[in-house]
């Protein structure tokens, strides 16, 4: 199988880590998964014998610009869907939530040129899901997004594979682990949550800016894909009601605390309204995950209530999710 | 899709109650599920047009056989399996965890017979891993049994499928919710053992003889089952160290809630070895589940760690497990 990967941060270096480090035991398990074009912002390698991963990484790391890397070519990303021989398109440039570009120009540019697709990218799905999936369904070619929402933690193949068969009659969960690691934080030691987020800005867990995370909207784009790719829902990040956690205090956690709860910013899809907001949530609950942990519970007709806990972020976590996309298309193609 | 049922206790019955339920829904969505025939150790319904699943059920839930339905024939099984036209047999007799019969000769007289296995049998797959997979193989025919393990919780087919690419470095959990009752009793009323499990047998959460799940029998033939199908493993029931609960006193847990830590019957997979056992799992752990819930937590390269909770037991739960089974066969015969 010939890929290609279209962005080449944290994520695209983190799956062609994974895909150079498991190299032989993925070509004995499946076959081989041989990239074939690498680009970012800068340029491209392309290499239809396959492209040197770990230099590519290397002068990535080093320099931050793939055109530094010798057989680089400053060619445009389209160009590079539309010429390169290649059955899957892997698009991992950023998210934008406002626009859902570039990325859902190179997915529908890649669909027409019969190119399956596996993405990590919200922007395009919590925006223009109807579009995107009926593009590709026009254009027989695959289209998989798990590592859009939860990172390595199983959830929308789960619900639709696992759980066939089942209705899925509500989803709530913690699907943002910034906001997660700020609640437990202040739970735990009594601070407020500008001290909290301080110090989850120190560690890596949030950014300079950290409104998205906080004020809910990371976690609404997530809602909104489930939503629609699980519920069959037609929604955007417009019909979501969100309310962050910059309101709550160490006190309210201390009453919850008393009270047998705990607060945490869910992400809720019930009879067709999506909500994000803070709220109780009993200390019991297997919803009550520490940490940057993320945790989705499905409320089904025949399997009652599931729940799945795993790591929202990290790269190697979110190349796990991606490349369990890339070995349900490969065992389809052969 | 044309189905046999072997078997028509609570499991097979609540498959046959989840199709006739769910019949327009799923043959909009996925295409029909006709069961041909259905067999109990009475005899059998056969109806190539399909068996009136409402009138089977209530036969049987009247009169406990269901030869007393007006169509129903004194057969033998294996002559089923052999004569009449089906894609699939769902095997659910009682598991056996001494012999794994007589599921092990109907699964293996299905597989002659080129016809597609699903089970929610324990004991042929805990006793006869390696034989039956390559029986299956052999006869190019699709073996599933996620209703095996974890009732509707998804486990096996979420470690092979939404976690491929992984290595699976350990699994440990708690997979009998019996004893996870019982515990949680303890713990929460500071009642001894004996108390506990007579309150468990009266709500029908444990058996007469509750030896299987109390002592642990029942945990070690699931991770038997774990260990050969996700880790490619070899191993029978032989094979694992057992311990059981009976020893646990209300003071232990007591003494362990006070350093922060709560004790579980966790069934672990590691390094090759299986072991069922009381451990000291910490309270905010993901494993900390309440009541007769299930929990696998998976520890992998890639993604890290993914935990799984979801009802280990039930009729309609399990019919979730099995349906997603024979969805996933009908997905590739179509």
């Amino acid at each position: 199988m010939k890929i290609t990967i279209i962005g080449f941060g944290v994520v695209g270096r983190g799956l062609a880590k994974v895909l150079y480090k498991k190299k032989d035991e993925l070509e004995k398990n499946y076959g081989e998964f041989r990239v074939v074009a690498i680009c970012d912002r800068s340029g491209a390698i392309i290499d239809e014998d396959g492209v040197d991963l770990k230099e590519a990484i290397e002068v990535k790391e080093k320099t931050g610009k793939l055109i530094n890397h010798k057989k680089a070519k400053k060619v445009d990303v389209l160009d590079v869907i539309r010429n390169v021989k290649s059955d899957v398109v892997v698009e991992v440039t950023p998210s934008n939530l406002e626009t859902g570009e570039p990325a859902k120009t190179y997915i529908l540019e890649s669909f027409k040129n019969k190119k399956h697709v596996v993405t990590a990218n919200k922007g395009p799905l919590a925006l223009y899901y109807k579009e995107l999936v009926e593009e590709a369904k026009k254009n027989n070619v695959y289209f998989r997004y798990e590592a859009t929402v939860g990172g390595a933690m199983p959830i929308i193949n789960l619900a639709k594979e696992n759980l066939a068969g089942n209705k899925i009659l509500a989803i709530r969960g913690i699907l943002n682990g910034t906001t997660n690691y700020i609640l437990t934080k202040m739970e735990k030691e009594k601070v407020d949550f500008e001290t909290a987020l301080k110090e989850a800005q120190e560690l890596g867990y949030a950014e300079a800016n950290p409104s998205q995370d906080v004020d809910g909207l990371d976690t609404a784009a997530k809602i909104v894909i489930l939503a629609n790719s699980i519920m069959n829902l037609n929604k955007t990040i417009k019909d979501v009601k969100i309310k962050g956690i910059r309101k709550i205090t160490p006190e309210a956690l201390f009453l919850a605390n008393k009270r047998g709860y705990t607060i945490k910013l869910i992400g809720e899809i019930k009879e067709g309204y999506l909500i994000v907001e803070p709220m109780l949530v009993p200390i019991e609950s297997p919803l009550n995950v520490k940490g940057t942990l993320n945790v989705a519970m499905f409320e089904t007709d025949l399997a009652k209530e599931v729940v799945v806990v795993g790591r929202g972020a990290g790269a190697e976590e979110t190349a796990s999710a991606i490349l369990s996309d890339l070995i349900w298309i490969k065992k389809r193609l052969s």
